[in-house]
């Protein structure tokens, strides 16, 4: 799967592979690695690779789209969902004392990969919000994420159930 | 109606009204006042009394949570739903080259008032995001931006209905 290419990449931690592509349908076809947390039909689930905190997941249409403003509105929904259910398992079930749920819609706005996605920041600390201060992502961290997340992503079905949504299109 | 107090109102600009409730269902009832953009049977939209930028919209919920954590999910979608319907208004419409959808759940995730809401913040240039750079709105500006998103409200019912949604409970 192809999407049409970021016109002007302005780095490795920010943008797509140049050509080839935009790194987010790279993820979602799974020709570009990623440490994936959930998955249904409509999105993708990973670990932010530059996180803004320990936990930092970015919830991405299979489908691309550019930003909220032109993806499809089922889908956008979908995606806010799954967020709002990861949301509430940092802040229920993990014992997050904050939690931030963003999309940023274009580059005055702060997005750097031009495909959809919705960020979801467990904040364990107070302080002000800093994109500058993303740290890289290791193999020890994101095991440790995912294996805190797993025994609660019955959640995000539960959630998806409630608020009228199904994991399957 | 009122609503559980916030215990710890840390000033007017950023708390609830004391032992009265809170200043979000304090809008929602009538009893205090807000410039008002939109209305349906489950959220007001209202101009942030603060902005960040011109045209910085709330999509605060009509029911009471205090945040994402333990809103209703079917409400707390149809707030993302109005929320992302109006971020493409300022994107499609009126020529916002960027555009923030945030909800803060959580002191230490930088929430101020302890009632469900989302932000919506139109950036019409680049540079950092900063909640501390708010001015106070004035009626002139209010005003201003009633009028630019007005002819466009049509939009956000178009987009629940497409979103699979409805502004009727």
């Amino acid at each position: 799967m192809r999407c049409p290419l970021n016109p002007r990449p302005p780095s490795r931690l920010r943008g797509c592979l140049g050509v080839l592509g935009c790194v987010f349908c790279g993820i979602v076809s799974g020709s570009e690695p990623a440490w994936r947390v959930y998955e249904d039909d409509v999105v993708v689930v990973i670990l932010d690779k530059y996180p803004v905190s320990k936990g930092h997941l970015l919830v991405i249409t299979k489908k691309h789209y550019e930003s909220i403003h032109d993806a499809d509105p089922r889908e956008a929904l979908h995606a806010f969902a799954v967020a709002a259910a990861l949301a509430r398992v940092y802040r229920t079930k993990l014992g997050a004392p904050g939690v931030n749920v963003v999309t940023n819609s274009g580059r005055p706005a702060g997005q750097v990969i031009f495909h959809f996605h919705v960020h979801v920041i467990p904040r364990w600390s107070g302080g002000s919000f800093r994109w500058s201060s993303r740290h890289e992502l290791t193999a020890e961290e994101a095991e440790e994420v995912i294996a805190e997340l797993e025994p609660h992503l019955d959640g995000v079905k539960s959630y998806l159930r409630k608020a009228g949504l199904s994991a399957h299109i």
